[in-house]
């Protein structure tokens, strides 16, 4: 599985001068049309880094890529950044790397309602065709993570570490899970780097610069997520945010991007109303669903469009038939018609004043 | 107090004829410049339009005015309509009609969060400077004039109905105060018109075209709060509308309109920031804090911990008990104790399925 280009040992010095050596990574503003002669007018490797070297080589494997700007299975949006990775460490599927992504990013720390809407719509999305991409890091990353294995995707986590040493250690195992779903755990940092505070923002450039958009699910003010999502701004790239209560502290930094511009969803659907305009994508029912049911999504081919736009005119407080009618336009008796064969095939109930939805 | 110009009559009989005869309000695409000749175009006064005639002039007292477009106290926003309320019954301070105003407007059956809300933000405004106009409709509208005359600034109520019928009733003592409180009750319809759905949207429009901006502060879609939102919108006027959890229907109308265009706002000072371009406002302190800080903050010290770690799980989303349960572990009967305490003292509400943090 491993392609070596010709060029890929002059890629990884390259690659290790810019982590290691002071003022190289500065010296690289795009990636450099003749890697030789960029290569010629930097220092030899010091013995460390000629060690590094080695051990990239050596740890290249079925599953583990050295993968260059060269190689043709480099992400093509990854290319259009200011300044690409001049190399990627990749472990699992590096072809996932150029499927079409969205990055989901937000809080350590965010309220359960808040992980709820991360795992659900990266459940709904991964089911509609795109690929999860985000950090690996506690809270709404791993939900995004688990929410799009959840979904059946595959899904990418971006690694502010080598890819040996999975930060936060609890997330080893899914770690696992990710590569084992035919995703990847990647990084541009040499294999044994540990978790320093300055290579997050540098990490967070490749999450936005992989993916065609940024979804924020919750993220306090002055958040590392909101410096995802000014990154993704200023690579050219959409910018998704979920409101929430003003009361909540973790929507705060949601509201101040939808105030800079950043578009508000409500549902997984709001997101690929926008993205589908860029790529072919499946829409399913889950995803028009506010926060679509966890445990037993409903079986699209099963309902009828009118069904459907009555389902995701209910959403899931108790609704009574006049407010539907009034919502939806249908005439009574359609509406009282469809609400017995959805609550004949439990995907409604009669609650008191009402209807609710099940699913 | 009143001032009768000379061709007040003449606008009265235009502002009846507009009401009662069927297509003559459509003749009227603006304020006519010249109303002798529009009125010779017009039939005779109907005995009934006669007594209506006879009875509105008798109306006016100190704090009775008819109001026509002549009157240099006509709004002068007001005057900028494509279709300008010929004649304005005005009980109240007719000279606040021209104040700088902000519209707050919403769900009749707001959460209870929503309403405090309402309350908050219109407290802050008045502090601020602002006139708060609003509908006088039970639920936001009421909260609205509530939280004005708690910030101790003058509020109008525009009605649908003629302005000695007061609709609903059960808002009389709100009308009076906000007389009382040097404000101001006004309509365009006759004296003694009754509430009739078609008159509403005609209201909405008064609402939007007296102020500055309408602020939506909870709405549920295909709500007539939007129809007001959207009238400020062609009205050129500013669009402001509070965010909410994506599981709240009441939050849904503010989120269609932010996706629309309408401006994102948490705290009354980022009201105040737009308008302030437009007018001379005073930025109090109470405006720049997050709504509830200023009401009630939550007296950590009065909670035991399994009170605060239940608040904890709850995040700011409504939450059934069931998940409650679930997320916190603790028995059903702690739960609900511990959630009836947390009512009782204000913390929590009841909502459709579940609880709700206010705070």
């Amino acid at each position: 599985m491993t392609v070596t280009t010709d060029r890929l040992p002059l890629w990884l010095e390259l690659s290790l001068l810019a982590q290691y050596e002071a003022g190289v990574a500065a010296a690289f503003t795009a990636l450099p049309d003749d890697p030789a002669a960029t290569r010629a007018r930097l220092p030899a490797l010091t013995s460390e880094l000629q060690q590094r070297f080695d051990a990239a080589l050596a740890w290249q494997a079925a599953d583990r890529t050295l993968l260059c700007p060269d190689d043709p299975r480099y992400p093509p949006l990854l290319r259009q950044l200011a300044d690409p990775p001049l190399l990627l460490y990749v472990l699992g599927n590096v072809e996932v790397l150029s499927d079409p992504q969205l990055a989901m990013v937000g809080s350590r720390n965010p309220t359960p309602p808040g992980r709820d809407n991360a795992v659900a719509f990266a459940k709904a999305l991964a089911e509609s065709g795109l690929t999860i991409t985000s950090g690996l890091a506690l809270g709404i990353d791993t939900a995004a993570h688990e929410g799009a294995l959840a979904g059946k995707g595959p899904t990418i986590a971006v690694a502010g570490t080598g890819v040996d040493r999975v930060y936060p250690s609890s997330n080893r195992p899914l770690a696992h899970r990710i590569v084992a779903g035919g995703g990847a755990l990647i990084s541009e940092f040499a294999l044994g780097t540990p978790p320093m505070k300055h290579q997050f923002p540098r990490r967070n450039r490749i999450i936005s610069g992989l993916s065609l958009g940024t979804l924020v699910v919750e993220a306090a003010l002055s958040s590392g997520s909101l410096i995802t999502a000014r990154q993704a701004g200023e690579q050219g790239r959409e910018v998704f945010a979920i409101p929430g209560s003003i009361h909540n502290p973790m929507a705060k930094g949601c509201h101040q991007l939808i105030r800079q511009g950043a578009k508000l969803v409500e549902t997984a659907q709001h997101v690929l109303e926008e993205l589908g305009a860029l790529i072919p994508l499946t829409l399913t029912a889950s995803a028009a669903d506010p926060v679509p049911a966890q445990a037993n999504p409903i079986d699209r081919d099963g309902l009828d469009a009118e069904q459907l736009q009555l389902l995701a005119e209910m959403g899931f407080d108790p609704i009574s038939t006049d407010e539907l009618i009034s919502r939806t336009g249908f005439r009574a008796d359609e509406v009282a018609g469809m609400l017995l064969t959805l609550e004949l095939n439990s995907v409604v109930a009669a609650v008191p004043g009402g209807y609710l939805r099940r699913r």
